[in-house]
């Protein structure tokens, strides 16, 4: 016979209402007495009724976060970021990868696992303008990054093109002139990469130094091997460069490892600069300077708002952007250990 | 009114067979026919009937992966290897993180995502000897890891012992006999650090070099800052190391940045060696010595043993421990690119 709320408790020594506390995922619980309850819940193989759980709190506990890709240390280190955030309102989060495919990136918004949560943050890099429509779903949702603005939902982003300003003026303030941009995406409009290419060459321009397409890095995917790639290829055509701004930091710690392999010394040679500000350029060598985005705090808020709408909030979509700043190392300034600068 | 799968299949301009083939993740469907059904779906607001594709299949075509943390590269690419090994048998993964707590790794076992799963690829780090009883499931398990052996389910591990002892083997034949090991657990009998410390000793001993234990360097938990704290004390308490076998890499990063601080340099001075043969260590400077602990094999092993069961497979529960490498990099060999070299 199927085990009950009350095998439960009697097996864990607790009131039935305690196990109910544990299954509905309450805080304020002591961890051995959760760690008794969900021991005896595995002991007594106990199925926990999703349907009663539903009608009592309306909720699951549960939200989704959809990433492009894990092996991108930023989306990594993101979600972290919001596991912990989530855990401090006492949600729970899965994780759906969708590698950029859009036939995946749809198949989240509408796929069965909605019925299992209470909302989703989702970072698309497919959808882009048009499809908003297809972000108009039955439950909460939250946007992060900047392929779809002004959506019919909560979303929270970047100040893509102000960071990118900010490093390539930085960079500039350093003396360098001859700045590349790593991790071009040549044609498209929208998306991180267009963004972040406008504030370069904003910087550039407002400093009357004339943008060579020499310097120009192209790379789709925005890893360690496309940013040595676009490294060599720039360096190939003999453009020269005294500084590379690259548009995350993957793509930076890849061409450094490209312009050293050369023989190329960073920062005196070339100065690196990365965006996203994630842990592998605090132990890189040199250092790595690097645009710090605010991923905490994109996490927080994402989860904030979230976790706010699946509790009834109404009112119009919000749209958040936190402060960036830029973190200085050794790849710019020689011999510095990374630390926090004003943009 | 609810939407139908006619209603989707009229829009989508395809035979409701097709939409239900699409629901139903069917492998061989053009992308553009995917995306088209998709599409509709998404807009009708059409739900999927999870129940009547239980009843049909059987299976949901999603699996768990349950790992310690994301931001632990190595965790992250295994993630990432995971989707790729399910998505080549048709499978979507749902990835929980657990962060070592107990609770969370008792409660992924029992908790309401598994109605919605097929079956679960599980990576403890909390549980151990004494739990196997909570692995005894009623749906298929595959167990990842180093924590729990002789349990009721298939178990994919690595080769701990004997790759740890070719490591250090590889460092006493380029002539090192101070061989520091960095992420030591003091006290702990089972576990990746337990039976890679065995396989240092061993490498160690045959090699009649008298182990120093002010060469053990603590590390509770295995990332970069750790390992550059554990080769401080390393350092500070006078232990003059020739060579570092870090646990693993993300650890030998930390310990490697720590010794370029002081002016140490690697491999001239000292040798690193880590462990996993993540992407990270391909691009540091210099490029990382590593274990290669054959991760997409264990992976796809992972994959396959799952899918099998929960398509029916009988038998007795499998342990595989795919073989492992050795990638010779910079940090042993000076100006050495990451290469394979046999064990």
């Amino acid at each position: 016979m199927a085990a009950t709320m009350q095998d439960v408790a009697r097996r864990a020594g607790v009131s039935v209402k305690t196990v109910s506390n544990v299954v509905n995922g309450y805080p304020h619980i002591r961890p051995a007495t959760r760690d008794r309850v969900l021991t005896a819940i595995a002991e007594l193989d106990y199925q926990i009724n999703l349907t009663a759980r539903n009608l009592r709190t309306g909720r699951t506990g549960i939200i989704g976060l959809a990433v492009p890709e894990l092996s991108l240390p930023y989306f990594a280190e993101l979600a972290d970021s919001v596991i912990e955030a989530a855990e401090s309102e006492g949600l729970t989060v899965i994780i759906e990868q969708h590698g950029g495919r859009r036939e995946r990136e749809v198949e989240i918004l509408t796929g069965s696992r909605r019925h299992l949560t209470d909302g989703l943050i989702y970072s698309p890099l497919a959808l882009g303008p048009g499809d908003e429509r297809l972000l108009d779903v039955p439950y909460p949702l939250v946007l992060l990054g900047e392929r779809i603005f002004h959506g019919p939902v909560d979303h929270v982003t970047m100040r893509n093109t102000d960071a990118a300003r900010a490093a390539t003026e930085y960079l500039l303030g350093l003396g360098r002139r001859r700045i590349a941009a790593v991790g071009v995406h040549p044609g498209e409009e929208v998306g991180s990469a267009a963004l972040r290419l406008d504030g370069y060459r904003a910087a550039l321009d407002a400093a009357g130094v004339r943008p060579d397409p020499a310097l120009e890095g192209e790379a789709g995917l925005w890893h360690r091997r496309t940013g040595a790639e676009a490294m060599a290829e720039v360096l190939d055509r003999g453009a020269r460069p005294d500084a590379v701004f690259a548009f995350n930091d993957a793509l930076a710690l890849g061409a450094m490892h490209e312009l050293q392999v050369r023989g190329l010394r960073v920062p005196e040679d070339v100065a690196v600069v990365g965006f996203d500000a994630i842990d592998e350029g605090r132990y890189s060598n040199p250092t790595l300077t690097t645009v710090d985005p605010g991923r905490e705090e994109i996490a927080r808020t994402a989860v904030r708002l979230l976790h706010g709408r699946t509790r009834g909030a109404a009112g119009e979509p919000q749209r958040v952007a936190p402060p960036f700043g830029i973190l200085v190392g050794g790849s710019t300034e020689p011999g510095r250990e990374r630390s926090a600068s004003e943009p």
